[in-house]
């Protein structure tokens, strides 16, 4: 693709996501980056630019509202706290920006819903930034579970994503503080294994969502450490298990009928290009690689440059699919932090 | 061992499962079989004990009664159906026999409570016939998970059992006759998953047990398929899942603060005498080989005929352990079951 017709990012901050996305649009073929905004000092941006090979002419804006009006911003990504981005998405939108936007994407499913209005009224594109539903292994592991033969019906998934976060983190991070990311361990670490759960379950939403006992929450009262079941209808059930407060595990195990499917790093693949899950079924157990030349990161911004490109070269209509998996992510955030609140009464989905 | 000092097996029914217990003893160097006792044709009692290599000496019983009167049996095998164990294991401590006694149990833990004291009365000892327990490679899974270095404290396990019966088994195994073994899927599948939640834990009972939505009962209300919630002190859970209805799957996936254990084969290891887990922790993934001379079914013999010998040639009193942790699985298995029966309230474990 040319570079006229790449799309030109918009970052906010100058953080360590940051640099690691602005690796994976440089390594994109349709997508470059613009502009930077920061609200600490330009030197630090001019050096921050520098030191991860932004585009020479990359322009820093001293503010968020700055980059906004950027005419030579098309799509803006936002690893800002939660709680600003219902203020700061709508504004995007309403600027004609197309908008990535990291996880969780709201504090609640209303607060996204304001943000999905606010894209369907000014035409952009929305995606949320999990970047692990794009790397193709992804699409393998959905295959399979799809695939009557192999699979057969589901019947049982387990996920659990978890980290032992370090005293510094469970002090100062924005993921524990209820003034920035309020909804914590389940909207960090357990929006991916909701996700993955909705992946196995062809997105289609729990009948009910009930909290587990054992979770942990801080001293403000944010989620440190849960777990949560989902029940579609008879038979089928998924658990799920987040925390700040274990090992590094990032496991999914779905059962089906007829097969078996398991991955141990679903969320940030041991090996960037090589990845692998394992499945079984009909006695035999099987390990599958799935070669990828780009980092799932890079897999995401391709695909919602993609997106974004329809719209703004060939006049197409922004892409609902992504949009509908979080808020379908969000409304069961939600409804697990509910079940927590309510003495961990089950939450029925239905009409939701 | 001088065939001497064998302990002298004696076995109840041709069945599948003591085919398999019977190539077990005669692999145990300390173990012999000297009896079995079949309801149904001698003829076709004979023909087993051949094929199956007994020793040409076996005597053959044509009821349970007379080989509990056979001096030459010290310990007896009890694959018959849980309904039948408060009878046949009450009896045969009364004749002074040692117990190796199938899963689960008892119908209750009331039921298994006459069991241990008729075992306790009468001096005999007891275990369950859990053969995986006896795995050398469980030993290492157990060594791993209480290193609190290489694991540091438990967090969460998730651990389920699930084969995907065919549509006799679910019209006929004794599994599904509430007259046989009223406890289904929980009592069978269930009981593995539970004692691997237990071994985990240092075998500590969680304060509450919580029966999962999404059970599925077959007709005479007997449990195909259920999931349960385990909780010990604060942010320390389980979960594990059961079924007859799913593809075979055998996983642990064990969380700590500083290691994850992963196990994908521990009902019945793929292979026989090479058996492998996972563990993760400090950035890096090992795989773990166990070599082991006997299959896990030998094991478990060997070590029951060790403590039955300690009795029989030393004066020794019978071990608890076994007896212990198999009453714990039993409260347990009770405890979902009650659960379950209760529209899934928890069931608080203390003080019974």
């Amino acid at each position: 693709m040319s570079g006229d017709n790449q799309i030109r990012f918009g970052l906010l901050t100058c953080t360590n996501i940051v640099r690691k996305l602005s690796r994976a649009i440089n390594l994109s073929p349709n997508a470059t980056i613009s502009a930077i905004a920061t609200t600490s000092s330009i030197e630090e941006a001019k050096s921050f630019t520098k030191s991860n090979n932004f585009p020479p002419n990359t322009k820093i804006h001293s503010s968020y509202e700055s980059l906004l009006e950027d005419p030579d911003v098309d799509a803006v990504y936002f690893p800002i706290p939660t709680r600003l981005h219902l203020e700061w998405a709508t504004r995007a939108a309403r600027k004609g920006k197309h908008i990535l936007l990291d996880k969780p994407v709201a504090l609640t499913v209303s607060e996204f819903d304001q943000i999905v209005e606010a894209c369907e009224v000014n035409g952009v594109q929305f995606m949320d930034g999990t970047q692990w539903m794009h790397n193709p292994r992804t699409y393998k592991i959905k295959e399979f579970v799809n695939d009557l033969e192999s699979f057969g019906q589901i019947k049982s998934v387990h996920c659990c994503f978890s980290f032992a976060a370090n005293d510094d983190f469970l002090k100062h991070d924005i993921r524990v503080k209820p003034g920035l990311d309020g909804l914590g361990a389940l909207g960090d670490a357990g929006w991916y294994t909701i996700q993955a759960i909705l992946l196995a379950n062809d997105f289609k939403l729990p009948k009910t969502v009930t909290a587990l006992p054992g979770c942990v929450l801080n001293d403000a009262g944010i989620v440190l450490s849960c777990g949560a079941l989902f029940d579609w209808e008879e038979g089928i059930s998924a658990t799920i298990y987040c925390s700040f407060l274990a090992n590094l595990t990032m496991e999914i195990t779905a059962i089906g009928t007829k097969g078996t499917l398991r991955v141990h790093d679903f969320v940030i693949p041991y090996r960037e290009t090589e990845t692998a899950f394992t499945t079984s079924g009909r006695g035999c157990v099987s390990e599958h690689k799935v070669m990828t030349e780009l980092p799932q990161e890079a897999c995401m911004v391709i695909e919602f440059a993609r997106l974004v490109g329809e719209i703004k070269n060939r006049g197409a209509k922004p892409d609902g699919f992504w949009l509908s998996i979080s808020r379908k992510t969000q409304l069961i955030v939600d409804a697990v932090k509910e079940s927590i609140d309510n003495n961990l009464e089950p939450v029925f989905l239905s009409g939701r």
